[in-house]
């Protein structure tokens, strides 16, 4: 499972297996039809295609002929679980520290407000 | 910011890199602290952070002594949402596959009701 997210992540730090992916996104191609718009060969995108592939994030249909790849939305799911889980965890740290500032500051304001000694002079 | 988006993932592409994160989402720490729960040394978390520094994910405190590092919540935002785009896309499109599927099934289920010639003999 940790290998499987590490193979995810990496597969997904590389500007051309984006690209794919955005492309899949909008629908299963062929391998001829993914290398199509990129001025690289079928066999540059197929290694791409591999490295998605083995990462579980895209799958290969079972029509011999045109085999078109599928992306697999779940294992996207499954990234933005683990990244969502610790952001949450972050930004909710922040915000109790953000009321803690906001609750000190209220405090200090009340106790230094103007001595009405000094004040009310008119 | 492709290059940015690269980083990002790579940074995230290893299981002790993603324990720092887990960890630093529960708050700032010094190397030491970060470095004291692995079997590995000071030097080599500080090369992990490293990687996490210039990926934008995480940062060092301007406190000279200790220098915590600080987790970027919202770097790991643009992470998901980049990831949560596409995932959407491809849902969405699986829904509409869905329901056509559905449509054309409730369509046939129309057609191929008993002939009311045939049925109804009694």
């Amino acid at each position: 499972m940790s290998d499987q997210l590490s193979r995810a992540f990496a597969a997904l730090a590389d500007p051309t297996r984006r690209d794919l992916v955005a492309r899949l996104a909008i629908g299963d191609a062929t391998v001829g039809e993914l290398a199509a718009p990129y001025d690289v060969s079928v066999q540059a995108v197929s290694k791409h295609l591999q490295v998605l592939e083995r990462a579980g994030l895209v799958s290969k249909g079972r029509d011999a002929q045109r085999r078109p790849v599928h992306l697999e939305a779940e294992a996207l799911g499954e990234l933005t679980s683990w990244i969502e889980k610790y952001q949450r965890r972050a930004e909710e740290r922040f915000q109790r520290l953000e009321a803690l500032l906001t609750e000190i500051s209220s405090t200090t304001r009340t106790t230094t407000q103007p001595n009405p000694r000094e004040g009310r002079t008119t």
